[in-house]
């Protein structure tokens, strides 16, 4: 989630759990006199499931990243049945942005990519409204608008596809985005199509939320981050945190707030994400933190 | 909440906001010559509705109780329209506390009335079970167990309700007691009926919230207080909070960690409460703290 | 803090504790058939000290803000021996932003003010280093870089005055500028003057604060806010917080965390100051919020 | 930290990072068809240090404690030049509680005892005053009355170190105890000496801290619970918290505020060394959670 991260390799590994799992993963590397400079696991000993991060520096692994996914597959991942995820390092993860109207969590991301805080690169934004154009073009990032109505979204939806093919776009981020995607783009980005929501307590189904909490006399409001899957905001949770409010709160107030918790945990999730933190399993995540 | 606050008078007031309400109810205690500790209001200017909570100590007042809540009336609550409450001080709180066989949230009650931490006192506790009558016992407490199935329960409500009178509770709190309150306990305890709930995002309706969280990998566990009213959990809301969690934490110690929760939001709620820090209105709480 | 506040009015008033006080603010309003749209107050009974802010949109108040101010000043302020601020509303806050290298804070503070998030606008970036004039021209926000060593900083400073006089600048925002600003800057901008740094539990002065945080293996990292006085580090807190971190962190994750956390807390902190929400007296802040 | 941990065996253990280690201690168990119930490892990739945690249930470890010390010595410990902790399980962690006056800390952790809410239960009451004996006979505990003055406290710590040894005490938790322990008792229960203190931003040292906060207006107030060493209040950290609070509250609320804050991050602390989930290394605490 630094720059510190920004050339390391990764890879995230998990399987049954079974005798020596753990020993050759690091083997891998150990045995060629290679290091690594992260390695953490976590075995859930009530399923029986063991799950692994190792990271490394590209530059003190000297074989290139398809040999080394190849010779991690036949020694390790074939061997133990893993279910893996392999990232070279070296080079910068890929955004797409989708958007609406609303300009705070662009904003952050941008920021976060322009600054170098994070390995990655905003390279396409996609908006079913034009109003952001303008700001995409202040940042020199590559802009669609792509409306949607009931009669073109399979049709869009297609081009969406191909958009984020061009642009060779690793994960997509839905920043406020007020369109439902369908399956059509979830299936190929499975797992890498992160969502922000706000997130109360009690839930507040349906319109205006935060009008329906403070009538309600909420003294918490929050937001959750998580994979889009087909059911409905229900996707594996990454990130969630809260702030607390009070009565004198003015019904803009809490929006606001909202809106600032909203764009820290959808920063949080998407950094996690792009550090190569974050395994789905079952529905839920472990996130090497 | 503070043990400062034993011996304070309160009044809690609302009434539509007009022209020199705010006045009226100082100069009520001003033109007497008689000092306040505290004064603090909240308008609301959306819904014009104002509301105020004064604090005086007895002995600069001397005026008796009885005279003193006459006067109010007269002089303030009565021009004004005003809903109200009104506390003399002098007196500790009497507390009768509901369970089941959770200790941890009676014990904390129990040590703030020893301790003299607030200004309140357990006198009398009520359990569907036997289990912590030794406990009762141990602390000088008077305990009745009062078993409920569904062919006695109105019996065994009217008896409660009973006790209540004969032990002259001031306030009912339900400590992880097992058992739905009907509308015979709840409307002669109107806003005096305090209960703790666990508190998802998302929520989990059902058995079991803590196994469903852990499966759906929550990052955030929480606990909510309110007053119980005819709408199951969804009473006015006194305090909130939650605690962050990671995938590494098991069912068990998910549970612990939100009894912890549930304990310390519970507390804070019967604080405030017990502080006369409280006013409901329309369904939300106003909290003067 | 929100939009709904660009275009309103701001009295901020104090006094020692005294009859009439309250109803005298608000009656210099209602008496002439004029509406507020807020009116929040403090009193420290202690102290007994009277605080208190009121809130107008000035459509609904048809008296020019000179007049206004006049007849508060006549009707109320001089009345009481009132110490007073008046805000009259219409127009944005002009802001100037002192920086360094680090992007995070000053991207934040622009997205605000582009976004229209309050009712702000960045008019000037000042630097003692150049590499952020390209950020400041891709904004159209003018740019100033003033390097600053010990043989030119009483000219500097001098300019730099001369240049807030210039882009009639409201407030000042250090966002991590890395100079110790004299009482030259901090006399004239007395509480318009905002900082922003870490805050670490046990306190860490001297170089390398994360490190030394890390290696004492804290499990709490925090950024504090505040006014800048001839005290370093040492003036009125305007906000804080804290994020929970755990000995799997890195230096530089604590570095990342504490950068968002510092972000999070200094636009919290603007924000409160741009509402005109803050008040200081002696040596600390009333939060009308 | 929950129930279930009750009768659970674990080893903690560390050593400079090398080939084999984490197989090496899983297998110790494995190779014998043991099960574990719990492994969990960190490594410290820049100082090349490795440390793990394993849990095992000692009904489905059929060896006699003893025994399994000796035979992973040999096996383990030894081959990689450990520092390590072995608790063999099935039996409670016999706690002695140091008190002055305050009772919360106190009461809390007696009723996590009784509850039966951890695998602790408290064997002693040391204090240098008298007024708590009564509570200590409420609950059946041994209370020893040891006042100290400087005439005497080298005898009455040699007497209180005879007393821990024969109520085979094995943690002792400072809770508000009003008096500084020499390293004659800190030596024999290095990092098994847990104390309690606020912790504010920034901090306050010397008298009356809650009133320097308050005239300081911080907006939060924090705890943090640490092994005792003989740098005052610098020792190890295991768990720190904090809780916001505003210009409104008065010094007795912050008082308040600070005991719970402090009895929650006591009963944390002394929960996460029961479980034995802390090991200290080079002064900072590794928390297996």
């Amino acid at each position: 989630m630094s720059v510190a991260d920004s050339s390391k390799g990764v890879i995230l590994a998990a399987c049954p759990l079974q005798k020596g799992v753990a020993a050759a993963i690091t083997q891998a590397f150990y045995r060629r006199g290679w290091d690594i400079c992260g390695y953490d696991q976590y075995v859930d000993h009530e399923k029986r499931h063991f799950f692994a991060r190792v990271e490394w520096e590209p530059d003190r692994v000297p074989m290139n990243a398809d040999d080394l996914q190849a010779a991690f597959r036949k020694e390790v991942a074939d061997v133990f049945g893993m279910q893996w995820s392999f990232w070279p390092g070296g080079r910068r993860v890929r955004l797409a942005i989708f958007v609406t109207t609303e300009m705070a969590h662009l904003y952050d991301l941008l920021m976060r990519s322009i600054a170098g805080l994070w390995n990655a690169e905003v390279v396409l934004i996609v908006s079913n409204k034009e109003d952001l154009g303008a700001e995409a073009q202040r940042f020199g990032v590559a802009f669609r608008h792509m409306p949607i109505d009931s009669s073109n979204k399979a049709a869009q939806e297609e081009r969406e596809l191909e958009l984020l093919g061009e642009h060779r776009v690793d994960l997509v981020v839905l920043a406020r985005y007020m369109q439902i995607v369908t399956t059509r783009l979830i299936e190929p980005y499975r797992y890498r199509l992160i969502n922000i929501h706000h997130s109360m307590l009690p839930a507040f189904p349906g319109a205006r939320p935060y009008q329906q909490a403070h009538d309600r006399g909420v003294k918490l409001i929050g937001a959750t981050s998580h994979y889009v899957t087909e059911d409905l905001d229900a996707g594996p949770i990454i990130w969630q945190d809260v702030a607390h409010v009070d009565h004198r709160k003015t019904v803009p107030q809490l929006v606001e707030r909202g809106r600032d918790l909203e764009t820290q945990v959808l920063a949080r999730a998407v950094g996690l994400h792009v550090a190569r933190r974050v395994w789905v399993h079952e529905g839920r995540t472990i996130i090497f933190d």
